[in-house]
């Protein structure tokens, strides 16, 4: 790629959290960055996107003033196809989501909306890739992250990615040096939940959802496994949910 | 399975949809049903659960007062999460979502809150089946629909699935008898968004999300291909997501 890529940058944590300011700042070392981001905190929001209500984008000053700036009353999914049909009118040569703030590894994937603005991205066949840091905090150091970030980006640029195809990478919580990238598959786990139930100041029954995540997945190849061991992990992720290997089995069944 | 099955009952459209009512109906001739289900519709809610503020989950009369029903101020896959650890305070013998009023075929299946509560109750380790017709009125005919429903539930509960993997039962809109039960692969598609701009009273631009789909897939082998030449299609769909075949293409990356 000759001229300098176009770059769609967006998050789930809103267009103020410093993740997306981070992935911006490194993002302006590649390449022509617009930003298109959810104007509020969407974590948790799945592959949303908006059907029943109305959806705003407006132009922000950027915080540094040098790069295109939009905020979105929708969801991460929402932003990626206003970002593309409605502020860029053509397709970007990459899309990048995040830094979340948290992990999206293992089952995580599915319930994340960074990883949803990648996939979304991908769907429309564009080069994505989503970041995420195993840090809830909003204060989390993401200075450590550059260089990985700047290198798994230029090799999606230079490589491209197989149609159907996005990445999901995270970053473990460290203050060592990473011990490298690691390429793997999602790790089987689950959120066991402990719903907090209180009574709101009219009597009546109200939950928090709460829990913990469990790893299934002894396998060492996992992203898992990975973060645990100070590694960065890349998934390559995919948005055709068959299960090809049951296909011939259902055709057994009486049906 | 000797005894009646538990059966959760759930769907994105709401608990008074005529698609999930038709759903209890038919889940009452082969099991013991309890059904939590949104208070509101949650179309296009993908896999969202609820995070950042409180849920609610109340006991009602059901419409025929022979089922427990509770309706829930979250998404389908909350409805799930609370349903089990709450409600039931057990897991179900299987968990159906549906019917749903519109196609959750091909790509439709990421941005469906109907298949991500299946999905949920998948991750859970739980049996399920995601139920959708291709009519997305309020008054959809559903009758035509219970022998093909009650033939696939009850292959389910005999055969089981495997881990990891749910169904995603699509029905074609038609007034002709169907011509049978297609195991598929999802297709691939995408919606091609028209975002219809308007001015609010106030001057301010607003966007409705509006679109096409467009089946870019040639295969005869296709969840939307079998629903075009009016077939029932399933196809058994994973939450793991990972690309498996692109790991070791990842692994010659310079990385």
């Amino acid at each position: 790629m000759n001229k300098r890529p176009l770059i769609l940058v967006t998050n789930d944590d809103g267009i103020t959290a410093p993740g997306i300011r981070k992935l911006i700042d490194v993002m302006k070392t590649i390449g022509d960055v617009v930003v298109v981001a959810p104007d509020s905190p969407q974590s948790g929001m799945g592959h949303a996107i908006t059907v029943d209500s109305t959806l705003t984008v407006d132009k922000i000053n950027g915080v540094n003033g040098e790069q295109a700036e939009y905020k979105c009353s929708g969801t991460p999914a929402d932003c990626v196809k206003l970002g593309i049909r409605e502020v860029l009118k053509r397709k970007p040569d990459l899309c990048v989501s995040g830094i979340n703030h948290g992990s999206n590894a293992s089952v995580n994937v599915i319930y994340s909306g960074t990883m949803s603005a990648a996939l979304e991205a991908g769907i429309e066949g564009i080069p994505a890739i989503g970041f995420s840091l195993l840090d809830y905090s909003w204060g989390a150091n993401f200075d450590n992250l550059e260089s990985d970030i700047k290198k798994i980006t230029l090799n999606v640029l230079k490589n491209g990615l197989p149609e159907g195809i996005v990445l999901n990478v995270n970053f473990p919580k460290s203050k060592n040096e990473f011990k490298g990238i690691k390429i793997c598959r999602q790790a089987k786990g689950n959120w066991v939940e402990t719903f907090d139930k209180r009574v709101n100041p009219m009597g009546k029954d109200y939950y928090w959802l709460s829990g913990e995540f469990v790893n299934l997945d002894k396998g060492e190849d996992t992203d898992q496994w990975a973060l645990e061991h100070n590694y960065i992990s890349v998934v390559p992720t995919q948005f055709d949910l068959t299960a090809h290997h049951f296909i011939q089995k259902l055709n057994n069944w009486d049906l």
